[in-house]
């Protein structure tokens, strides 16, 4: 059916959502609509400038009859810093205390709207890099690595403390947990993760860095490459931590017990994002 | 700044897509556009009839000045019939096949691809019932869980089988694992679930539908309700089932190791929601 630039847009605006970071060509659009590939390209040229003006992100539009267009999915720096401000209160809540000094955070990682902006946020920060695969450990980064994913378009491997007769033959590492300075294993499906791959490393919490650390180890053993580590919260740590360069979008700066008072502050995300 | 139709409608397309099941008001399209009611009444009304056309779901559309509008994201019979068929086809691969008869799945369930058909298609499922949460047990249903509460909005939680110093107080059941008929124990946070929720469970893959169980037994530990359960695959079981009323994407019949062989099939979700 040939269809109306109204609906065009529309389906046009679905279609790209769906599909971040994939080229469409100007002839399957101008097939579906049955039009001309002159409109599509001006239709493209809207879409474009309005994912710009309201901070979507960004519509890569290749010229000439064999070219077509790729929705790189973006946050403005309003939208940001707005999304970790209202993280901040959230995580500064007195209930989310827990014994030991641990913070509840599975409630805030279970919540689409929270897990949306969170992939919008990283994704974002790796905007112009290669990225192949994302990689978390199992259970808590899962719903971090899977957000990240949707708004790269990549996939996402997990890596688990345990391993489990439905992975097939894995890769195990060694590493130091940061915190207790025990000696722990992690394993990855060996099918999981192709060598030659560039990793990014996400996770939900960060105290020594002993985990990641573990899972940079692991993108090692595949031969693969880390291009950045990520992560939702860092807590406070008082040795050496195992990492150095990473990017956290809140940090827990004290906990007290006794006050029962949670002290958080933004992350160093929107200096190193925003601020070059 | 005011905006001319092509521009709102690709806004709205965005902003309503990233909000399911969520009332927005026409006075907040208004503002935000600095448009008449009239005008956004009228974008909708094309929203609406493209949205429907091209299997994106059903905007609901509430008239009157303090009326808006509500985007259920769906998926029309064709393209859910040719994603069931894609994954018969991936999954029928031998390559998947491990020791002991197990299939491997977590290639599929790290595909962004994969995982936005998935939610689509269960949430259409469920498009007439109300659903407070959605749970899983860890690791491998949280991405389908998690792709299912986007398109539902709501939270998802995960039960574990080991229970974690950050998930504070929980409640655990016991449960009789069906493939092996041992005893076993999962967990949930106390504070992930509200009492009188309607619950949704989903998971990858069903045997005796034991871990299934488990989680309707979870569910009355937090005086909540059942509100159905869809696995992505189930695999043949001898016995008799723990479960009887649940939903598959997939059916995996036989799995032959001599001849490395699986033979897969669609499961009853077709017949469920297409043929009543």
């Amino acid at each position: 059916m040939k269809t109306r630039r109204s609906d065009r847009l529309i389906d046009m605006t679905n279609y790209l959502m769906e599909r971040p970071h994939t080229l469409i060509s100007l002839t399957f659009f101008a097939d579906r609509y049955e039009s001309a590939k002159s409109s599509i390209s001006e239709d493209l040229a809207i879409v474009k400038r309005t994912f710009k003006n309201r901070g979507i992100g960004i519509l890569e539009t290749i010229p000439g009859a064999a070219g077509g267009a790729r929705f790189i999915p973006s946050i403005d720096e309003g939208e940001a810093r707005e999304f970790i401000s209202d993280m901040v209160v959230e995580m500064s809540a007195k209930t989310r205390l827990l014994p030991g000094g641990y913070v509840y955070l599975s409630d805030l990682l279970g919540r689409p709207d929270v897990l949306r902006q969170v992939g919008r946020v990283i994704a974002r920060q790796y905007i112009d890099k290669q990225i192949d695969a994302v990689m978390t450990v199992a259970t808590k980064g899962v719903p971090i690595a899977q957000s990240v994913s949707e708004y790269l378009n990549v996939p996402f491997v997990i890596v688990r403390r345990d391993s489990k007769i439905t992975e097939g033959a894995t890769v195990s590492v060694n590493y130091v947990s940061g915190s207790s300075e025990r000696i722990e294993k992690m394993e990855l499906s060996k099918r999981s993760l192709k060598q030659g791959s560039h990793v990014l490393v996400v996770d939900d919490f960060m105290k020594g860095g002993g985990t990641v650390n573990g899972m940079k180890s692991m993108i090692e053993e595949f031969d693969s490459e880390l291009v950045g580590i990520t992560v939702f919260a860092e807590g406070s740590f008082a040795g050496q931590r195992m990492v150095e360069d990473y990017t956290s979008l809140l940090r827990v700066n004290q906990i007290n017990s006794e006050d029962k008072t949670i002290q958080v502050d933004p992350g160093n995300y929107l200096e190193k994002v925003f601020d070059n």
